[in-house]
């Protein structure tokens, strides 16, 4: 199997195909209004789909680049590390437009990322955004999201997900999708990473 | 069933015993240290013991005593609430010494409330405690305590938990704890509640 390049290694958890109780972990962020400088992500580790195993959580500044690095470090530094066999991402931009590159976020944690939406993203329209808002630095930016690939559809009892991937071949993200999508249209890590990241900064949060 | 005082209605939701699918709410403190001014409770909600179904938060005082107010106000005015039958909390006390007065809560929610801890709390002791570190307000502090009665003990298959609780009976009580801990000795609402909590305050926030 061709999965990592670049001379990383298969995480080992991850060589023998996919099994019910691998270890996921999947980021959310949490909402923020326009004044805020910085958001945060939660990460909800699971073993398969149903049983949430720890949390791991970073704060990134919005509209900056810095998640990708962020959250390689904190799994890299985390206990749940030797564990963990995916990272599956909410789409690929948190906070405002902080892309995460999902490619050298494989390479820099050795493991295979997908990155999941629940309707098709218009990448013209997209990327247009990106070249408004960022009179800068849009050609990194666009760069990064040239480089994720192309959204593929999955699809199973006429429920589907868009998904981008880094380390997988679409046969094995097909088996990790039937794995975790218990209901609705969402897996199980990023179906509790929006509980937590909404319970976070909803309208609950600090009500006297 | 004698189980609501002060007029305070029998939640609809459990008003035909303890069912697989009710929704119990968690409850429990982030780390803090000690220049922390304010501590963030968590607080995700399940239906039964396996699937999580939202989640609240708020932000008290360390060593204050808005915990009560904050937990139920952040309750009633959740969408979640009308569905709502159990509140947990990690013992009676959150960031310090804030704490929770289980009688007030389940009176000002109209719903039952369990306090579970894993070890049995010495009383002399805390109360103690409180005395030396509250010169000013220590009676009101020592008089929530008194009142949230007396710490019981559940015990199955040689796993044991302490507990305290108010607007329900023993039976029921032991009822819920049968239900959800599945694990060890932590019902799961508050085994995620605590994975959360670290998650969110752990060596993982933020790192670079």
């Amino acid at each position: 199997m061709k999965r990592f390049k670049r001379g990383v290694k298969t995480h080992p958890a991850f060589s023998r195909g996919v099994k019910k109780e691998i270890r996921i972990i999947g980021w959310d962020d949490s909402r923020h209004s326009h004044t805020d400088k910085s958001v945060v992500l939660v990460g909800p580790i699971f073993r398969g789909a149903e049983y949430m195993d720890g949390m791991l959580s970073v704060s990134i500044k919005k509209d900056g680049l810095d998640s990708t690095q962020k959250i390689a470090s904190a799994i890299r530094k985390s206990r749940h590390y030797g564990q963990l066999s995916v990272i599956m991402t909410d789409g690929i931009t948190f906070g405002g437009f902080n892309l995460v590159d999902i490619k050298a976020l494989h390479i820099k944690t050795g493991l295979p990322v997908i990155a999941v939406q629940r309707y098709e993203p218009n990448m013209k329209e997209f990327l247009g955004a990106i070249r408004k808002v960022f009179k800068k630095d849009w050609r990194k930016r666009v760069a990064i999201v040239k480089k994720t690939g192309k959204v593929k559809r999955w699809e199973k009892d006429g429920r589907a997900v868009f998904y981008q991937s880094a380390g997988l071949t679409d046969a094995e993200v097909s088996e990790i999708l039937d794995l975790t999508i218990l209901r609705g249209n969402t897996p199980e890590p990023l179906r509790v990473a929006h509980l937590i990241a909404g319970g976070l900064s909803g309208e609950s949060r600090g009500g006297a």
